[in-house]
């Protein structure tokens, strides 16, 4: 089956070449670069040396011509436009910036401070979290791809919301990201000397996940309140933890929960769920699409305390896309997907 | 005034040095090491290769004679014993373990899983918080010195609990710290190919700092309760962050709480607070005695939150210690301690 | 076809655990650990998560049962013991250490500082350099699989010293290799606080690898003399990097040396020639079995520039075995290698 | 005494507030920055929140009035142009960039592709590389500080050409320098994401110290041919060492090699020559004004490796240009600078 990317120099777009290139059934059948078009792939990524494929122009109809299945990793702003031309053209697209997350598009301009994908694309589009919406991906045309903050989030918490059992405004989310989030453009924030050796807060009560992983919860279960949700930079390039911490109504021991977890994503191979007293770290997911998670009642405070890790560019951004294209075309999710993570 | 080291080449020993090396005041007149005395200080110190000091036993009486201060940088376990001998000879101690600073001998037990220090030693000992803490410092004897992630929560949380401010069951810390913190003894959990682009959580609701932080918030508010506290090892060598999320019982703005901050702190030279919008990094103290807060009102959910960061080697182990001999000898207490963080 | 891994648990064993896993024709039907038989392989490595492999002792007679192969991923000293029982039980063994590297036992004895093996055993022995010995490999019972060190540095020099153009005693190689190289057991010196933010020399003029890059090199061009080698720990996980100096005896430019380097590689597709002016970092090889070669004359001096850089724990270990694997077995030697090299 | 910063926003002219802050005798009276103008320090440097000093225009006329001295930390293409200004108001000044340190002009057209400073000023510049320079230092007005890398190589060469030993075409110096020797602006191959887990070399054969280095070299030994000089990138943010490689002229033992080096720097504290069989690693140095320096004869080539590690933001920078300030001011060339190594 052929697929293009469209953003193919971005990290993620050099993420799904990684995973496409050993994808036994998806071909890549063209790249595509507003700001790199008719340079070879590898003349900037010298990772890539052995694959001489050109980089293209966008133009819908001609990729239409050649691709099933279209993946946008275009930064925020460009798919809002790009998508629905695309799928004009009958192209199935997977999109994965945030334009086509937030169902209500004010939202969408509070927090991104950017105009919104019009209406009806907003409609169409299916929230691509494969472990907990593939019904709905089954039979979409467009896919909101998850955030990489909301994919190991919503995998944590998902369990307990689903159970009812989160208090509506106890829910605090410490994230912590590898410094790849914040893409490839050179920012004085993401150089090597200001970044290593270096731990930093950021966008702290602003980060525009915190409205889509609301969005979410709420989903699962009616009258979850704001969230708290702060994002630090550490000093690495891949890797997620989301350490979560929330109130339940229910009084459960960890043992429970553990099992609770456990029977949740039981044919879920991609959510790996630690026993009790294990803790996971990020790199024992790198280059992965696994997303490894742990809970523990604390006992003094009475407080469960969740931990969930993933690559932000595999699970957290083409990993999962990929899953969700496997959904669509009816092949195994985990197709292409099963890498071991790269340790050490 | 001549000071003495024992456990010199331990990471808070090796510190003490270099922040002694400049000090107008204290002469570091011997070093002690019970694993490597006859061997020069630089031997397997070489960054140390301009001090040709020996490495002499631990005899206490020898070391009264040409001292007046001792700081203790020996593992926990150790000063418990060595403490109180050290006092019997007239020597003033400033311990930078975790042995001493607890009060209550049971509660040392249960989370350090060792026996206490004898509860008249523990009884002498002040907690040497120093910009809380000074009245008791100047007329001591024996300094407990506070443990790096104690610093860093206790500053940042100390304004509002003598307010009387935190919901007492609300208080949440998600602290982080960089590897030194964690000595010098080789670990399989310490190694650089383990750690490296790695984001790790460990002792989820058992770190032995939980107790000391609770013992001193209890002092400034009646009536705290448990804390939650997570520690998550950061690849990176120095620093700390706490991020602490706080309900509060009054109704203030950011700019109030900053206020409130600003002017406790005033005549603090090593609290820095930062203005509304900013928020610290690790970076911006490395090498220094700064300890640099921000607060914040999360205006959708109502909860405070506080971000501090030290050098856990520096404000939160030898320079912290420096500042307690500073105050008991009748100096500025930022006397030798001004160093400009490095950077980058 | 079943294989086992002796030695599972260190580094080495652990990548050719992540490889085989994604092999289409190799299936690991047993794992061995001298320490840590009775345990499963993910306790002490949770990234293999969802594998759940108990670790066995080492038994020849019951491993030749199950298996055709056998990886020998064990420290040097062990391999000279293992290997010739493993061989008596008709078994295939490909030994990753470096005790059957050399064919001059004193030699190992001098640089190894132990017994050398049987020399009946060194001499069944077969050299594992892929590219350059295939001939000899396809038809061997037991592979001396080459150091990461000699890998990079002699895929780099062969093309020079299979033309005889290298004068003899002028071969300046400079190593660099991130930590992983150092193996699993935690030592003072592979601490993350000791080799963050360091560069460091080391084994100046003793490195055990030196006898083996000149004895491969002297088969190719007789009396090449003693070589300058040295090696540095970079601040990195993976990766080696040797930047290499030669005095030719030919007089060529950039542009004939790059195509002599093509086209003596153009059928080995894990050796990547880069153009003229482009230079290798070790990233662009990590995680990936390939080698990536620059080569450049220097105007000014007359010398040859050569860099080469491969992942050392694939290329330089676990990857090249699987490749002999594949060429002992008939296989295409790239079956299972294909990984695209994780970046960033 | 009075001292001004041009370029006091870079991360020499930062790092020239760091060392100038703790300075006995220097007093920094004015900081200037073409880009930041009006804007306090502190603002984009919080590492420096404490230091209340706003970035000012850069007026030679003003400055004078205020100073004796200014160090000129500008990029190179800058002071050519700015240092003559100064010059004329009658200030001394210290330029810490490339364009004053080549005596000529074409030289300097050919390595830096701009136009070089006036033949004039470029007569009036002194080399000031502290140790071997002091007496035309003292009494100069114009002071072309060293490069970062010519100064660990040529402090690591000197004795061997002072005492005319080196084989003329022998030399090799292959050397690696941390992240901060590439300034502050973002660039894709500054990044950390592109940094980190990488080693890289790059500017080969053509990186402008080269021309720097020469020139002095064969001011001490008359002769003395291209060097050959390669750059590494290594993914730390401080540091270099150059690894070099000589044929001598002379048969000497290492022994007697490390008495020269000691005996030629004996008045020299800065420079610490380590005993027989001890290398230096760049961490050794962190933060400090150190030159760390170990010499070896290989026995089985005949070759002398000579390793020389530096903090290139100090000795390599900042620091040297303040032992510079110290010479010619008449105070002891250590004042301020005997920060002790930061570690770890």
């Amino acid at each position: 089956m052929n697929v293009s990317i469209i953003g193919a120099t971005g990290y993620s777009g050099i993420e799904l070449i990684r995973l496409l290139e050993n994808h036994p059934q998806f071909n890549i059948v063209s790249l595509h670069s507003s700001s790199m078009a008719g340079h070879y792939i590898h003349e900037e990524n010298p990772h890539l040396l052995h694959i001489t494929q050109l980089l293209k122009d966008i133009d819908p109809i001609k990729i239409a011509k050649e691709s099933s299945i279209v993946f946008l990793a275009t930064p925020s702003g460009v798919s809002a436009k790009l998508a629905p031309q695309l799928m004009d053209t009958g192209l199935t697209v997977i999109d994965l910036s945030g334009d086509l997350r937030l169902k209500d598009p004010e939202s969408y301009k509070t927090w991104y401070k950017k105009d919104a994908a019009p209406a009806e694309t907003l409609e169409q589009a299916v929230y691509g979290l494969s472990e907990w919406n593939a019904g709905q991906i089954k039979s979409a045309q467009l896919i909101a791809n998850p955030g990489c903050f909301p994919t190991a989030a919503l995998l944590g918490l998902a369990p307990l919301c689903e159970q009812q059992w989160c208090d509506r405004n106890s829910i605090i989310i410490d994230a912590k990201s590898g410094v790849s989030g914040a893409g490839r453009t050179p920012l004085s924030t993401t150089m090597f000397s200001e970044v290593n050796e270096n731990f930093r807060i950021y966008k702290v009560h602003q980060h525009q996940h915190i409205p889509e992983i609301e969005q979410q919860l709420q989903s699962w279960q009616n009258g979850i309140g704001s969230i708290e949700f702060s994002t630090h930079l550490v000093p690495m390039t891949r890797g997620i933890m989301a350490t979560m911490y929330v109130q339940l109504t229910e009084r459960v021991t960890t043992k429970q929960l553990i099992d609770l977890y456990k029977s949740t994503y039981e044919n879920h191979p991609f959510v790996r769920i630690q026993e009790e007293g294990q803790f996971p770290s990020t790199k024992q997911v790198m280059g992965s699409n696994f997303c490894d998670i742990s809970v523990a009642i604390n006992e003094r405070t009475g407080r469960a305390t969740i931990v969930s890790v993933i690559d932000n560019l595999v699970k957290g951004a083409a990993g999962q896309a990929i899953q969700n294209a496997n959904i669509m075309s009816g092949f195994e999710e985990t197709t292409g997907l099963l890498q071991v993570p790269l340790f050490p």
